[in-house]
């Protein structure tokens, strides 16, 4: 009657980890899992770092050294949180080990290492899954089964943007970020636009974009007199075309004043519209032209939407942040058990990573690039 | 270095034992709690029942008999979310044994029992904690601050209301909740927007209510083809007189057809206003009169408002149901070990019923009734 | 082809006389009007006034004694945007000479001198208009035609609202407004909820209303330094019962710090809902339960909703206040030449009054007071 | 006292004529205007066309021939709601003769003879006006002041759109607007969103866009089986960068099925935000700051607001479409008389045209096109 178990095992303590760590935890409680996954090791900077969040966190053990961790034969999934430099030798190590590889964003930090990273993964024929979060919205799911009913008709034009303001102070000083290899804007946030936008439409055919730095110059740390020109985008705007013809506009920016949280799109269609922000993720708004009473509806989120209901079962209980982590752990265990693959996988990663490059290359040859 | 353990008894494991067993589970991982949780025992109506939800909700052993998880040594905080009817039996019972009580709304059936739970719990001096989870909120934290500080100038006015449509259609049938124990919608949700109410502006010195049965008669079980009549209210709307002078009205009503979670509120002061709804949780808008300017800020939940930041340390990552819980507990254990009682304890709850009581009364009397 | 023409004589030339103008000019370019309306003459407090009012207003002449305009053979409509304790002397006058009467709410300083006007001019057979604009929006109209059409079931619930903050300040001076006569903010505004609430659901049975001064006393005159106490209301709460079995509340509120035009209800039915407030007059949010689909519908309004077309061929261009009231003259117009009555006719400003002054009646004895 | 007269002299008789006529009806009795406006006379494409419009509308005289009206001593102002292809013609004379010149948009079919007629009426030193509404708006003055005034700091992107859905379906025919001197949805409506970008930001130095046809073929005539190619655009998305360094987006969408007015756009400083739609013409969103309170107020229109007093002492009373338009009138009037110029004027109008050829020669070159 007991579930068999699993090892998880986290490389990275941030604000990521602690969410991985939170999802853990709970997922057990809350779905049908097929496996009881277990805390089983953790690791940091140093063996010190890593013990005291090992405690924190609520997992067995902790370790200075993230190649133990892949290779300790009781972690079955590696989950990558660690600094963006790092994904790529962890989730190597991670495959060469044959463990499941639950890696953040971006995959790598260029679309090239992605693609190998990509290769050795489908090589060895292990589960990936990468942490686009806002995916795993009830919202979202329902808005992709009503594009694919073709309940609003044909898709004409997409109009989207991920704008936050968490840069928008010019005295927010250099950081990983603001590194050229963390790639702006359109790499941070952008990259979350782009893989929703393949989520609800497809792949982009072509994109023309222009990507704007806004604070020439930054702190080259928190309060220092001194500044260091800035390389990467604050702000990139861009026409999209996708393959199947639709096309429109996308905007990251994350120097956007007034938004916290403006992962927003509206999909047309030749029979209705959906349109959708982040910033009220509990709603979906759906247009229909019911004579003299054509509108956008509010749908909230509710039992009618899975997994909503593994939450709770009644609707008007909003779910939050962690609870899409939760979710995305869900699917993440589903597919490790031999599941059909929930994705994104890293190939789909690596896709949107292509895109957002091609976008910085379209800016710099200021033309339309083909994907 | 290692926190001190703590044991849980959770009674029942509906809805709302899920949601308790996974905010301890949580919990430690995000706040800094001063004790571990350890998911101790589970009771439920019987043995086998109980092993499973142990089982499925992490707790390391089940027990058919609540009496003998009130008693276990190892069980520190009883958890109580079983049949209102229960309350008062396991609450009195935990509260000899001299255990922490934790307790899901109604506190009891009725006030005088209430009254009698909270007597015994205040003369064994130990803590009690009430689930009334909405209060949670940063949000709701922060507009009682804001009245509190005088920004709003004195308060005027209140209009509040509960409404949901979880008891609109004519066909759900009979259940706890139309018993005449179970108090209709004024005492199933009417309890919400009351305790809030009392939160925010305090206790209430008069009432004028009338409670209205919307459907006369219901199914005796789903699906039955027998109806049995219905005496309790499915909307109540009332007039409500607050102690320290402020006026308004109230509204519970489960057969609100289009309302999942009108738990809302405007608060009208001489400087400003505070509006809200818990459809759009993770927003508060604050009113203010700049010249030219004046209107409504829609102000978004975010590391300002605590304990937000303990989930994020960004805003316009939403907050969620399970979070509100989450945050409950984090009180709880912080009570528990000694800190200052978080509230609603038992006493708060039986006033909350008792104005309940009250407006029941006046819908009687068709008078307005003292507190 | 030409059409007859009609002469208007208004008296006042406030804000209310310059809308009644505007709208008298307007209307035969924008309706099918049966008749031709020509701006005959104007009666103000002096000669001097009248002469200045019919020039700004394009009116053909002006008096100071709005008896001879009344009586003037030219005129064939008397508007009255007179002050109130005029409106029952101009009235009866007009009513005797045999002119349609349109009248600004309220219809006078009491129900029983409201009575004697409604009986005086159905005894003489004219044509009676009160200026309960508000009832003029096409959402509104559309609002109860969904409603008479079974469209969302039967009606359960009514919550409704007047509020605005035109009283709030303490330091806004007494005024016809504040006089005893004037009725304080249950008669200024708490009749526009009440006569939409009758328009929408039906006449009141039962009411049972809390009416508060917030300030006890105000400024003698603009800036004076000496206070007077308030005998009036700046704030009712209501409870009501229909004739027909709905049941709500309503709340009338000039002192309403944050709000502009807050007239406003939702409307519950067993089967779906509407909500609307004059905040987005241009807005109606109507309720439907499809599967998975069920929200509020925010439908705008367009040429499906009659008369709009009469202003614009396309959606998406609002209409305004002015409109309402070339609405509201064009329907005018229509009665006068014989056409069906738009109402609200004296009789039925008549009912709202007396709805006023049950309220009133019901908050000094503290009872429910049946209509 | 009383004022000059002068003569209005209308060319066109559908919505946009009827429109003028209303303004001109009311304009007097809701603004101090220097002239009193006379409707003289009336063009249309025929006597009798003219004869009944003239009836209809409340001019004096109609006729057949706009060479007549443009040549009438008694006509002042000439106002032009004729067709596209007749606004050359007819404002090179009405300039010729000396006239006012008050011009829907666009201003002609092509850039270059928009030039011409600007340069007429420059070296003929006649006052010239074009229609484009929406700039009257006193919540786009309002925009405008706030961001003048740096409030919100140096502003750092746009965002704007102009989307209707009058063209989404397929089956609406070919009329003058699919025609290519139409110049399709860009030039349609991508002309006002052009306009407004203008108005708060300043001319674009730079232009990059994608125009797309959706539907390929339309019907050749209301009904008609057969069909025939498309050669304008259904939907136009850009990129566009200031001459102030501002840069962002634009779209322009005349099959956006969900939208009846979505002339919208988000407008971020480095201090501050304002965003606004045309859905919700009344309101002004702006983001401020302030610690723990930050977020957008929503800003009802409101006498604060210049010239809403016009209409009315009180705020809440919306303005609609129509009132735009006497607005319009209001300041046509007293630029007549030898104020400032209100603008948009002849060449303001050309700018935006030129603008718009822009984006059509990008999308032919698939490069960016200086302006």
């Amino acid at each position: 009657m007991n579930k068999p178990e699993i090892g998880i095992g986290l490389v990275g303590s941030g604000f990521m980890g602690r969410c991985h760590a939170n999802a853990f935890r709970s997922v057990p409680g809350l779905f049908e899992v097929p496996t009881e996954p277990r805390l089983t090791m953790l690791a940091e900077a140093s063996d010190d770092l890593a013990a005291r969040a090992a405690q924190a966190l609520g997992f067995a053990r902790g370790t200075g050294d993230w190649q133990a961790l892949v290779s300790d034969n009781e972690v079955d999934i590696v989950a990558i949180t660690a600094p963006n430099l790092l994904h790529a030798p962890i989730a190597h190590a991670a495959i060469a080990a044959g463990k499941t590889v639950y890696c953040e964003k971006p995959l790598s930090t260029t679309a090239a290492l992605a693609l190998e990273m990509t290769e050795a993964a489908e090589a060895a024929g292990v589960v990936t899954l990468v942490g686009f979060n806002f995916l795993r919205n009830p919202m979202i799911k329902l808005a992709r089964e009503i594009i694919e009913s073709g309940e609003i008709g044909d898709i004409t034009g997409f109009r989207g943007r991920h704008a936050e303001n968490y840069m928008a102070d010019a005295e927010v000083p250099h950081s990983f970020r603001t590194d050229p290899q963390g790639g702006g804007a359109v790499a941070d946030i952008g990259s979350h636009i782009i893989s929703m936008a393949r989520y609800l439409i497809g792949p982009m055919a072509e994109v023309q974009a222009e990507c704007r730095t806004i604070h020439a110059a930054r702190p080259v740390a928190p309060g220092a007199f001194e500044r260091a020109p800035v390389e990467v985008d604050d702000m990139t705007h861009a026409l999209v075309r996708f393959g199947n013809g639709v096309s429109g506009s996308l905007e990251a920016n994350w120097a956007a004043t007034a938004r916290t949280m403006d992962l927003s799109w509206e999909i047309t269609g030749t029979k209705g519209a959906l349109a959708f922000t982040q910033e009220r993720m509990n709603e979906l708004e759906l247009w229909s032209g019911a004579a003299g009473r054509s509108g956008y509806t509010r749908i909230e989120s509710g039992p009618a939407h899975p997994p909503y209901g593994q939450f709770c079962p009644a609707p008007g209980h909003h779910l939050g942040f962690t609870d899409l982590k939760v979710i995305e752990v869900a699917e993440l265990l589903a597919a490790h058990a031999g599941g059909a693959s929930c994705g994104p996988d890293f190939r789909e990663a690596y896709e949107v990573q292509r895109t957002v490059e091609a976008m910085q290359a379209s800016h710099a040859k200021r033309q339309w690039v083909a994907l």
